[in-house]
């Protein structure tokens, strides 16, 4: 059993990413994320800052647009339509959930969709639904990064992917079984009967439901690769913070069976940030009308 | 064994949607479609034809826009450009495929998406790709009315979809596996090593992979319910015109395994149409701030 390692798909992304950044400087496109957050949520702050973080690191210019809570839909639109018009912003990232009372469907369609590096607009989801994307959602396009890196065939092979979420599920299924990746892609969700039915026939099993370690070993096919996307807390005593963090697989039992397994934490998770760097050089790119050199495969 | 008729549900969506005529005009609003058709394919104007004839018998406004072969792409532009800001135009279809030398994505991508009534548009496939859409493709939003129509259950059922077109197979898989839908499906197409295993799971298969009569009984399950959307032309001496239309599914034997069935000709067919002019109520409605009373089932 081989456990995939975000961390090793990460620096090798972030090596090429490194380049690409160099490339546009030398071209003359100093990219620029800027990134709102509304409201103090602990969770988002923390985030954010791992976004920031990563991008200052890699020699992305970030802004940071905190605004307080009472932050009304009327300001948090004119920064958002500031930003679209600004030449030298180049991803606009909103980090949701908004506070209540804001009308976060509103914001996300008002984002430019060639700056939207989340890609949440319906444009850019509509895109990738038709398979003429450029961008893609960063937690899928780094499923699909860490699956090319590991040499995890899927063309004309069963995957099975438990949630319909559009940020995880949905465009994870679409991303697979376009032309040219070729996979056979089965959708379960919280409506589906009989789950366990499904996932033992899963060549790749991606598993993003939100219940801590729900997948056991008798779910998945001998030789299957387990993708699992869930971060759950689970209540753990003995650990300082009184909890630790689970996936959505029962790891040690499944990884017993499975060819391939990623760990929580330490798998998926590393790779949303980076791709979102990736999304920021790519629309920067775009903005310029400029193609990255095909060697240096941003 | 029963056999879905396309035409039984056209019937009743007609009349719903000749009450939505009425009242709309009741409104003020004179519901009015333009049809692009750009060159002399004949099997595009027999469609086109059909559209037009439709739209005149529902009392909704059609207008035609024959343009020849040599149009310019400037010139289509153009044309789009006003009747997208035409408030007496809802919606608006370009019959596809157009001539060599015209940018078809382009043309797609220009339509205003509130008068899209194809639904092909990036930003209203992706509002469906959400969940979140007002509009849906003809197609599959007709066979969502034919299995509606006849109670075909499909929350919590296997739908096995083959073919992944951004016509029909990717936009009938939305669509049956969003919330409050909740079929399990899984996308088959020609990359499939195996199809018939799928379909052999299938309560419900849907099939528009364009191979005639290729679907057998050995690879449907007992008592499933099976939606062809295949319009094949096969040779036939016996026929006036030398060939007879066939499906996907070779009707004889599989009507003797499946618990319902649909005809080609006579099944899913007639279906787009009527759709194409749901549409365009639902674009006149939006357009004007409008909603149809609830009873009214537009």
């Amino acid at each position: 059993m081989k456990t995939l390692s975000g961390k090793e798909v990460v620096e090798a992304i972030e090596t090429r990413l490194a380049g690409g950044v160099g490339w546009l400087k030398e071209q003359g496109v100093n990219p620029s994320l800027a990134v709102i957050l509304v409201g103090d949520n602990p969770e988002s702050h923390s985030y954010v800052k791992g976004k920031l973080v990563r991008a200052e690191k890699l020699g992305i210019h970030s802004q940071d647009h905190f605004l307080p809570a009472e932050t009304t839909q009327e300001e948090l639109e004119a920064l958002v339509a500031r930003l679209n018009e600004d030449p030298a912003t180049h991803g606009i990232l909103c980090q949701l959930p908004l506070p209540k009372g804001l009308d976060e469907p509103r914001i996300t369609r008002l984002i430019n969709p060639a700056k939207d590096v989340d890609c949440f607009h319906p444009y850019n989801f509509g895109l990738l639904a038709q398979g003429e994307h450029h961008l893609a959602p960063c937690t899928p396009a780094g499923i699909m990064e860490m699956l090319k890196h590991y040499q995890v065939p899927v063309s004309g092979k069963n995957v099975v992917v438990i949630g319909r979420s559009n940020i995880v599920g949905r465009p994870m299924s679409l991303l697979l079984s376009h032309k040219g990746v070729d996979a056979t892609v089965t959708v379960c969700h919280s409506r589906t009967p009989d789950i366990a039915e499904h996932t033992r026939r899963a060549d790749v099993l991606i598993v993003g439901i939100g219940r801590p370690e729900w997948i056991k070993a008798d779910m998945v096919a001998e030789k299957a690769v387990v993708i699992d996307v869930g971060v759950n807390r689970v209540d753990d005593p003995s650990r300082p913070r009184g909890y630790r963090l689970a996936g959505d697989v029962a790891f040690d039992e499944v990884s017993a069976r499975a060819a391939a397994i990623t760990p929580v934490p330490g798998g998926v998770g590393p790779l949303t940030v980076i791709m979102l760097m990736r999304n920021t050089l790519l629309a920067a790119a775009d903005q310029n009308s400029l193609k990255f050199p095909e060697h240096m495969d941003i």
